[in-house]
């Protein structure tokens, strides 16, 4: 059996992957929004979910929120409700994608009042990672336009610059803002925060506490991920990942389940370029549980993303880097693929069971009743989902 | 300026296009549905609107109806309501994704309670076409799978094929059945019937009054869509076209607005090969207005369409074949485009008038005052969706 | 470490997998082609190159000739010099794309002259089948346009097909011809046999031996490829595979190299669909080694190959239906994915030395001082290549 | 008929697209190099073939070359020819992507020998701009690599910056680097320069003088194009385009011939952005000539930009401003495409017969004899082509 070095083991003792407070919700398709018994009604039930993740795999210790889905009166007693549960609060998520007002546009409107009220939600927001002492504000705009003419794309670029630097300003301390770039939807011709480079351009333009936030599923088909990981770790701007899989767009799918392959090649970039256990860089899953069960979707995505890291580490770069100098492409290709063909899954059952952890979470929360207890309780209430 | 033969008139004179009855409620994406004031409550007030742009363009005679959606006590009563509006129902569109029994699938699914459940939708869709007096039922099926090993594809082939007889084995006398394919969505891993070739063997298992629909929209990039066009003509299986337009996925934006000169050839190949006009090829819209105005779009959606098969009309298919024949590639190209610059517009307008029609149905409609009195009117209930 | 059941192993000793003679020549993209010392310069070399793959592998029992590449004066010669090596002549493809007189089209030509050329060139491929004992004719056909306007599309599928009957017609006995279809390139605009759909409506249309080739990089992005498998295999008609990979277009790497869960997706639907081991059904490389070394590139082909069928015959079938059927989406792709994850390289290994094997082909090719021996001998005389 | 105001008509007099000395040569696809007769065999032919362009359309001012495609020993002598034709010498292009040493890179190579190599090849480019009388530089890097693990996709960053430093360090006066991205081929895992976020962090890495260089067929399916010039613009960093167009892949056909109205959105943002006529952004063509006559695929080509911009230049952006001030999308979409479908060609003949020039550009050429001239005086000798 592969045997985990002391030095692997200490890199995926180290690793932390933030949990979404939305995945546990319902989320769907234009088409349908399928519910499931137990889902949470609220914050506390969210982040009690998340903690559970988060028991019988010690690799997420944070919880993302996102206002105004998340709002509550006390946030100081949200925060020591979730470290009760032995987890924290993490990245505040703005939303300028559900109000009317913002049909045409929040931070980029053509409206001065639009604007200004989208520049107040995520000064509220930055309050509210006061109360909870949340590190990063990431921002993803839902902005763009459906139509060719409809919309004045330079102006557009000009105002978000404009409506960040407001932001930008309001934050304090270790305080950051990362913004997140998606290719298309909910928009269909234009989005005006379409790809790496641009977020790159309007972060730069702000100062050293505004990063990139890198989702997996928001590029054109074909992209090559980890060489935006690689090129934004080179650059001392990847601020964050959304973890997610998809087959044809934003299919939010779970971490590593549609090609696992490239998972294994962005973690691999992650590592070459220092970002791995690296406070700078956070991990996040942003992912929509359609179809499947949330809280083991959950587990099975952390569980992905460490299976894979620990594959990325177990790379011999001596021999790669030999095989890459020589120019040996199917030396170097073997050294890399050695790694992601390792079936690391049994020295990991074996490590985690010598931290005292379950050896296989997936077993352990499905004997644990935990489900049964929520879908037995949370009857009645509204079940949270995207727009609540 | 450019002038119509009498046989391009007569052509044009001849054309109607289906309006879909669900593109006068709200839509909109996973995100947000935005509303609109004046928005239908029902299908009478959805017939009323769709009235609305045949009376300003003669375009488009008929309105296909959404079941459940569109379900009322009195088919008949809709009908001759429809009538007096100068307009028929047409189309009959079957709904099997917004039950929750159907979250694994319908017509596909591994329970035969549920396969039973999904086809007796489909009889009581035709038991609707007896009454309303439709020839098509059209099948749309969100069934798919979201992950690897979810589901069993060739299972789901057969069952699909089995429940398709059933549903077939209900048609009576000029009914027909025209099966849709999508590439994906709502489901990200598989979907049952992805492309033309599986709606195809599909529909041919079936007999002679099963056809295929094309939707513009469900391809995967880069897909040559008039080249199934010609192909489906050829193989005397094109049942069905929904019209709208994308730059990415399903965008389901305005015919033509994306890429008018795809438009322009699939009107061309439609013109070659025989289904311009032709009693067995519907020609029917399917789009989204979700951020545009949704009468004057329609009304726009059918003027491209008209103006688009004006341009395809005007190709001069003489000189075309003979470049064709002598390899002259820039001059066959010529030819081609010259039919596409052509601005139709003005001659269009003049023989709009000419037919007693409005020269600029867009600014006849605008001008009628209809969208304010329905603004006024339609106050209270519920707004019409994809839901309702 | 995992082992190999009794059926397993007996399922991957019956495994072949035909190896492209032109996968030893050169190759390169439209900027480049890189020359390697030691590479053919003629039939008998590639052979002796394809021979050395088997002899490693005992995967690669039969070699495939590309006509007019691989033209001898004595078919009987070559065929006994390639039994002598321990593999047999396999498919013989066909060329109609490296002809002046090919510019635009050969099968589907507007002039009956260069059809007759074309259909002559099949005819002699089908004389040189008979010659090497061959089965299979594979066409592909690199005919289309590269504007639009500039042929007709509907006349081209109707010459396709009376050019395919006759070449059909000319078949004897097993004798059976395979169609590809390809996405696209060398054309832009349009290809004649561009989807499977086209493929085999054309097929179809002219009897029981003639097949659908499908080649795993000649699909629009995001397709998915293993339900095309099910679909051909549910249909009877997937005559035979070309093994590749890409990340983009028609790539042509190594297959398993650029998604490897992909391939094992495919695969897996080759076993359900009862594809493996069916003599009905050819398995096939068509690659191109641009930067890597070519003997090596292919031994890790079939390996990659190798491999993957070993894992999807791991999977748990039993497990997997009672999920699928149970609708537990998340064990369904546990169960699934926990083949893929499989580490069956030790297992293998053991395998291949217990049947008189290298443990490790790839090794044991590179300790074999072949590939300086064939540098050191081949020096002069032109290089094979695509064009000779 | 449209009439052109005197603004659009100054507008498009100052129009210039310099046309790539190797248009005129022979491409191809890695299938097959069709010949032409008349092809020229040196840079003088290819540059009166060029200058040919330019005396029927007054629209190609200038001439690229490629090096070492172009090299001659009197660069001043070329110069003089062409300017005795009426045409200067433009842009150098250089080369590393022809040389056996650059197989695994040139700039971005392991081995500093061969990265000296390739930066001396820029050197000498220079040195023949000083002799040319050339302002741009302009790089397209075929770097990258086929398999994952093959390059180190960091240290080639690096070394990217440090041998294009070299190279800009070089420059004096008025010359400018321009540094092309491209999103795959001739690599197929992974390219150097794969986007403009590549190429503008790179360029202002190295300066004021170094800018990026637009090809429209090096993206993404589905990309947004016009948003990327407008945001090159907006950050004054769009150096260059080159023109052509796709329907797949780098497809290099006539520019405008696969999505007019793309080409109407891109010219519509660069004249938005100001970057028309505007000498810090040149516009060039890159295109093959597969299968239509070359010296006529580049008349059509640079009438196809000159009434593109015509229409851009015809939008009514006061009422385009207003429509989308007031979020009205089908007024804004229909000024936007009023002037896409206006038809410009009567008034541009017209205006061209006004200028002394022919008004129809194809038909005076093709009545010149020119063509038949070359085909005649061109016989023997070794044709132009990518490699000489």
């Amino acid at each position: 059996m592969t045997t985990l070095s002391p030095d692997v083991q200490s890199q995926l003792a180290a690793q932390g992957i933030e949990l979404p407070s939305w995945a546990f919700g319902n989320s769907g398709t234009r088409f349908k929004v399928f519910t499931t018994p137990g889902t949470p009604r609220d914050p506390f039930e969210k982040i009690a979910d998340a903690a559970e993740v988060n028991r019988v795999t010690a690799l997420a210790p944070s919880v993302a929120l996102h206002i105004p889905w998340d709002k509550v009166d006390d946030y100081a007693g949200l925060r020591s409700y979730a470290q009760d549960l032995g987890v924290e609060l993490g990245t505040i998520n703005s939303n300028t994608f559900q109000d009317d007002d913002y049909k045409f546009g929040a931070l980029t409107h053509e409206d001065a009042a639009v604007r200004r009220k989208a520049i107040d939600h995520h000064l509220e927001c930055i309050d509210i990672m006061d109360a909870t002492g949340s590190r990063d504000l990431k921002i993803w705009l839902a902005e763009g336009s459906n139509y060719p003419g409809q919309a004045d794309l330079r102006g557009r670029q000009d105002r978000l610059h404009e409506s960040l630097q407001e932001i930008y300003a309001r934050l304090t301390g270790e305080q950051r803002l990362v913004l997140e770039y998606k290719f298309f939807e909910p928009s269909f011709y234009h989005t005006d925060v379409p790809d790496w480079g641009t977020s790159y351009v309007q972060v730069s333009a702000l100062g050293e506490r505004a990063l990139v936030c890198l989702d997996t599923g928001h590029h054109a088909p074909g992209t090559n991920i980890e060489f935006i990981v690689m090129q934004l770790l080179r650059l001392g701007k990847l601020g964050s990942f959304d973890f997610n899989s998809r087959f044809y767009a934003d299919d939010d799918l779970i971490v590593g389940a549609a090609d696992p392959f490239q998972l294994f090649r962005i973690l691999f970039e992650v590592i070459r370029g220092g970002g791995l256990n690296n406070p700078d860089v956070a991990f996040m899953l942003d992912q929509c549980h359609n179809v499947e069960k949330k809280i083991p979707g959950q587990i099975r995505s952390v569980l992905n993303v460490q299976e894979m890291t620990a594959r990325a580490l177990l790379v011999d770069t001596d021999a790669l880097r030999a095989a890459q100098i020589a120019g040996d492409v199917l030396a170097a290709n073997a050294v890399f693929n050695d790694a992601f063909y390792t079936d690391v899954r049994p020295a990991l059952a074996e490590w985690r069971e010598s931290r005292g952890l379950p050896a296989d979470p997936m077993a352990a929360f499905a004997a644990s009743g935990y489900q049964e207890k929520i879908e037995a309780e949370r009857v009645g209430g509204v079940q949270a989902g995207w727009g609540a």
